[in-house]
């Protein structure tokens, strides 16, 4: 999950300078939000600062983020025309500022600690272009999937390809694992995820740098997981909403588990943190390929001094300081 | 799924006389209402038009809804003060009006088709109560059941015991079959669940008039089902983001299953509903037990010939004109 963020005051003190999209493209400036978990939280790895959305604006479907308001796409992508004008898009000179961001980061972590870099899944990314934005039903998705399933495989296509070399390009800039974030994907069925997003995101795994370990992450895919880990990935992310020792028997011990606590046990005291803690681990049995996480993303009123207890409490219990 | 909606103009030309509330209110109207699918779209039972949130007026807790906004709560109940106040209500005077809609329905279907009445799911209920309104990670609930557990507790078995007492009431009035929402249940934690939820919702089924078909549903439940199971009803209501058969493994086949179809499917054209649709009954392998429904509700952007089609198609497929 992405570690910085608004519930520290030093990322606020930076954001409150730039707008978010600033944010991202400042290279500098992401670098040391980037950096800023990992010297005050003592987290096992750095997350590389960006947003799953910054793949969207080169393609010129007109990406805003509103204050408070979260993502909009000015001009979303709705029926086959609209998928058709989308042409291949420049990876390294469009998004180049991020591989600028992940040599910063390397530079500065000398070593300390590990880089991850990520993506959003195509799934994930189309249903913003064609939504324009956040969506409750996804209704014009399945409509297009539904109803226009050529057209929906050239924009998964076109999604994979960006996807890849993107990926790719922060690989060659110095991250030491990839994480793909299929944040929406959990509005589909198994069939439907079958039928749409399984071949691409095969394809799109088969395209990474090999060597590199790639974590494959969604949320609410209580029905999907033995799905996602047919289509790919090293490390499978669980979110919240499953048993962890249930998740990690249906995929199969042989791929790595990560994920599972549930983000609102943050806005607890150390004690009940601690407990919630035991349990994940508990849970993993301290079976080697078990990654200690979080289910989601950290909520904006978490205090930060209860994410720090939370560093200490896994390290402590899994015996690593 | 409740059948009325505005995807009916028939729905739409009632509703555009009174508000959402007052139509709950107008025992008249709302007979009307629940019988305007059952005379345009030839399903098999008919269900009461009402509200999960109606139970929450007595409470004196301030409940509206806005235009097209959804309902909110301007009194929320955030902590063990705002939950001891909340006494218990007085079921038959308080909703009698859904009562009386129960009877004239029954009156008028004169036994042509059976009426499922429903309620919401103390948990369901208890988040509109907590939160304020819809919520997308119910931190204010889960604050609550983490911090305070004895008032989350309190606070469920005063919305168990007013549950228990409307959907006996809808039953004395004539409803054949009541069905339980559990509709924002898939925000938890199977260990959550079993803890916070589980013997909550055993002390409802326990408490419902015995011999009378309860239908348990909640949405986003994959990792739920077999816990929702085990806390009661006759029949679990599967959302669109499960695969049928294997659900029904895991509830075990000595309990009947609804739901499932994706209801963005309706969108489609009466062709691909069939193809659809076909799958679900292929699922259910013509099992006893099994009730062809949508997995969630019907949106209303659906062309209400569609919806016929579907009813005619399952008729046509399973045999049962």
């Amino acid at each position: 999950m992405r570690q910085a963020g608004r519930y520290m005051a030093e990322y606020r003190a930076i954001r409150a300078r730039s707008s978010f999209l600033e944010l991202c493209k400042n290279s500098d400036a992401a670098a040391e939000v980037t950096l800023q978990p990992v010297d005050k939280l003592g987290v096992d790895a750095a997350i590389l600062f960006a947003d799953i959305l910054l793949i969207v604006e080169p393609f010129g479907v007109g990406l805003t983020f509103g204050a408070g308001e979260g993502p909009s796409i000015t001009r979303p992508v709705r029926g086959e025309a609209d998928v058709a004008r989308l042409g291949p898009i420049d990876v390294a000179s469009s998004l180049g500022f991020v591989f600028d961001t992940v040599s910063r980061v390397k530079k500065a972590l000398a070593g300390r600690v590990p880089l991850i870099g990520f993506a959003g899944a195509p799934f994930t990314v189309a249903s913003y272009m064609v939504e324009g934005g956040a969506s409750r039903d996804y209704l014009h998705v399945k409509r297009l999937m539904y109803g226009t399933p050529q057209a929906w495989d050239r924009l998964m296509e076109t999604l994979v390809d960006a996807t890849a070399r993107y990926l790719n390009g922060q690989i060659a800039a110095g991250a030491e694992a990839v994480q793909v974030f299929d944040s929406w994907i959990g509005t589909l069925s198994p069939d439907d995820y079958r039928a749409f997003v399984l071949p691409h995101m095969s394809a799109l795994f088969s395209k990474l740098t090999p060597g590199v370990p790639a974590i494959h992450f969604g949320t609410g895919t209580a029905a999907l997981l033995p799905l996602m880990r047919e289509a790919g990935g090293d490390v499978i992310g669980l979110d919240w909403r499953v048993d962890l020792a249930e998740a990690w028997a249906r995929v199969g011990h042989d791929v790595a588990v990560q994920g599972n606590l549930e983000p609102a046990v943050l806005l607890g005291d150390p004690v009940y943190i601690r407990k919630r803690a035991q349990r994940v681990l508990a849970a993993a049995g301290g079976r080697p390929g078990h990654i200690f996480n979080l289910g989601h993303g950290i909520h904006k009123d978490t205090p930060v001094e209860h994410v720090k207890a939370l560093v200490d409490i896994v390290h402590e219990l899994s015996d690593r300081r």
